[in-house]
């Protein structure tokens, strides 16, 4: 059966990324594709790497008829996207790759995005799309929040551990480091080629990163009380990949065995045996997330890490694998394109 | 009916390459991987991009068993290809990425590689492997030899101009870009990072590079008499592109025209609107190429623009559509993964 | 004696490398900077790489009081420059790094930019800066036009070979490779470090881009007739650096020969032994030029290839050149940095 | 008055740094490079970005005379630098690049480079080369032990903080991000460009990179008692540059205050305002440090960047400003060149 798919901002990255992925689905047909700034262009005008694809032209929100559709994925920017969500039909499934339903709590949200949101009662039905920890409820969703791709990694390193209790919570510090694909397309100076290759550096510096919104929410929500982790990423001159170092406190083993149990059976989470540690270059383009563990010198800590795609894993990979859950697809159908290297 | 797959020479660039795309390939198995240098390990730990595929561990060439296999991959370096594919079985269907089987004249080879041919007599059947051009030959061909990946780009772009006769033949100039995976996985100082990051060169200047040995067979072949282009490669710090500007005289409206039919009804190739121009990111990570064609201001002078992408269709692409030929499979079959941008 | 200089438009790339140059410079002091849009600002806080320099706070054109100031770069955008410099005080010496005095026909202009000169009385008195060509004139001048950074890099390898007659004037071809920070500071989409990385591209095919204005009035001066060649500039993803492979008819002996004894005298232009080329990466950050030549191997043909840094000899290193020769200082001084490498 | 120099090891990345800073400075005359895999060859054959330079010839150690060498820098390989070191003559002024003389304990030396030292009575001469704090003794040194360029760093933001107690000897992590000429011109797999390029991975992780030995020995010498911090160093895809990240315990005010107080009057260590975070794109090519400050969240803990150029502050600049003391020529003459950007 052939579910028709409609993808709302289609003219960013994680947008293109979508079209990318799906069309190796056996059975998705986009039938509609959105970016109110291009309509009227082909998507091959937009990103030539898509040419080669029978695409509908770029059209405005307004011109889709939503009948025919049976998902519609929202690639917009945020506080776009909650006014837009909604606005559309009750009866439409939906994957959110914006920020606008990650949060449960309206004051959260607020606090962390600086204006109260538009359209909480949509929120209340939001689930939270890091897919390995959300499945059920992705299964029978109505209307799925993708995390922040520097959430999801943080937290493919630190839930099980969380969950299992094996590291101390009020010592958490998060050192991430991502590549430019993360900020999406738009124009800014600090994103131009001369200004960012060949140098790197911290932003969003001693916890004012939105993404921490989801780490407080998620953990505090593991552990049944409060967790402030500190988290401080850094842009790297490379367009995709994310590598998250962790440091934490607890057995190096322990840690290693409660990681490799959680993420046995998972088809896209993959622990390296224990020493080995990942690098972004092995997962760029995919959808796997690679994690490793290695203890430190000092007894009672160790360092954890996880690389994955910003723009698959943490983004459009994400989004297709919780769509897929959303119409009883396998959930694997469509992302287990290997990697590219070099 | 599923193949039987084997690879030597796994440990290189193009045999990664090779696993990376038969990974998608649903007839198709592979049941030995041979690197001599690395025989002992897995796939995983020579590149852990493909670890989580299910193959085989490395093993030394003579360790295998080629009676169960339908046919071969050769991405072993030059003069050792020579040697290894004279002594395979001859029942068994053979595709080499080297460039040892590629000039039909010993005396072509001993010239451009400066050593007699180990095997001539396996040369003579030997069946050159530029798809859209020999693909009827390619069916029915034991061994195909894979082009260069500089001398493919070239030829897609000359190749329908010269037999169309709307180009003068002695004023051929084509001067090309390449990423650094080109140069493969040899440890050599001028292809270290630090060294090739952030700048750029011309490099076998004056008609010095091998690949121009497959241009004078090839535009000779088919004009009926001697052609010798003028060809000058350029080192690019990118990992996977080509790109060939060509520079040719003849009306540009005639040329376009020429490409365009030439490559109507070809999966792979894509002649652009008259007066677009192609560019490597557009193709990266995919068996397409992007032909441009331009008017100079100059009349009677046009520029033909080809970027594709070396390790795909340049190379590891190209071999795997030549697979499919050779073993009736469809042509485009594990071949149309979407170019990966940004 | 120390010169007390301004720059009008700090805030670009060519200005802040006028400043890096500059503050190595014993007989310069910078006594004011204006960028009108950033106006208010320190140098430090808008390039942060100049914070350890004394440097007055940027202001606007209009704050500044020229009365003291003995020489001015205007480093704005095209069109503005124009309009700036026709207002600017007649007894101050002034060097251009726009494009809105380098060609002197006003017909030429209009063509070339698409509209009217906006000061073509000042244009008649502008020396055209490529300081070896043009050094007595440059001495002085009131008003020098710095030339674009292709157009010196193409006139580098062109300009002894048409005047010493002994290559085809009909039959130049240029294929340019440069870098991003060409294209200045300015926020387009086409320039965001995730569109540009690991790709590259030719632009302004077929005889469209604005410095062939210059190579056509410049070549057509010396050969005393007109004289059009092709140029296809190509966008490649480093940050600094120009490579012009130049395809002549001629011998390349001779050619070499009158290319070493043009600049056998000239501190920054380096012509490499026969047969060597030169690399982006050896001439990186610093005033220098490298030429190379090579024989082809169809006789009659040469490719001659030279080396830049667009934002040094192609434009900022350029200017200081010349208004050390405007200033009657030695012509080297501040401008003997060694490029950075790796 | 000028100084002979002579340059042992003069083929590597840190070897050419020296060259290109010494041809800034007014009285040192380099009289002799060394490189014995290289001799007969000119500097400008090994290394063209200096091809400008009157340099003498390539030649092995043992063709030097030293009788008239001032000072000498040893740019040699681990091991091999203790052995030529302990051979030259004593009335030479050394400096040296490489790790030999670091650790002043022959036990910790053996620990971390796993052979016994083979000249440890000059070891027990050699003053530890972070200008900063071992001014005083440098200026009388004969030998003198550059750091490593992470140990540098890392040194850079704790030093201060660990003499004035103001932080948690027991909770010190750095994460630290580094360039890949770090790691020099050797042929090694994992250093090719298409390894490397786009992406980003740590190493020797848990406590393992042998900076620690420095790390733990200035630290615990500065405390009073034993002082291990953690330590976790990344490959970035860029040629030059550090970035350390520090998470400590202590308040971010009292920490900044601290830091601007010890480098007020230090002409390269740049504290920033509070709040405002370093990059390395804004020291490249320079000899500048700059630091940054930022509370956390939570209160009590801080975040210490620090950014320098591995080549310059981290290596062969620090050598250079060491050399100067040990002449007596002021520290900062032919280092104030400023960072090359874009």
């Amino acid at each position: 059966m052939t579910h028709n798919i409609a993808i709302l901002g289609a003219s960013g990255y994680t947008g293109a990324e979508l079209v990318r992925l799906i069309a190796t689905h056996p059975n998705m047909r986009i039938t509609a594709l959105a970016a109110n700034s291009k309509a009227g262009q082909s998507m091959g005008q937009v990103f030539p790497h898509l040419r080669h694809l029978d695409l509908p032209d770029l059209v405005t929100i307004e011109e889709i008829d939503f009948s025919g559709i049976d998902l519609c994925f929202c690639a917009l920017p945020h506080k776009t996207s909650q006014e837009v969500i909604a606005n559309l039909p009750r009866d439409l499934k939906i994957v959110d790759l914006s920020a606008d339903f990650r949060l449960r709590d309206p004051a959260a949200y607020e606090k962390w995005y600086g204006n109260p949101h538009a359209a909480p009662e949509v929120q209340q039905e939001a689930v939270y799309g890091l897919t390995e920890f959300y499945r059920e409820d992705i299964r029978s969703a109505r209307l799925v929040a993708g995390t922040g791709c520097n959430a999801a990694t943080g937290q493919y390193i630190l839930r099980p551990l969380i969950s299992a209790g094996v590291i101390d919570l009020d010592e958490i510090i998060l050192d991430l480091k991502c590549g430019v694909s993360g900020a999406g397309r738009s124009l800014k100076e600090n994103l131009l080629h001369a200004e960012l290759s060949e140098g790197y550096h911290a932003y969003s510096v001693g916890g004012t990163h939105r993404h921490l919104g989801e780490f407080d929410q998620e953990f505090s929500a593991l552990a049944g009380r409060p967790v402030e982790i500190q988290f401080t990423p850094h842009l790297i001159p490379a367009n995709r990949g994310i590598l998250a170092t962790g440091y934490v406190r607890g057995e190096a083993a322990q840690i290693h065995a409660t990681l490799a149990a959680a993420y046995a059976n998972e088809p896209f989470v993959v622990v390296l045996p224990m020493g080995e540690t990942p690098s972004t270059r092995h997962i760029r383009g995919s959808n796997f997330c690679h994690i490793g563990v290695v203890a430190d010198r000092r007894a009672g800590r160790a360092i954890v890490i996880a690389a994955l795609d910003n723009l698959t894993k943490g983004s459009s990979g994400q989004a297709l694998q919780n769509a897929n859950l959303m119409l009883s697809e396998p959930e694997t159908t469509g992302l287990m394109l290997a990697p590219v290297f070099p």
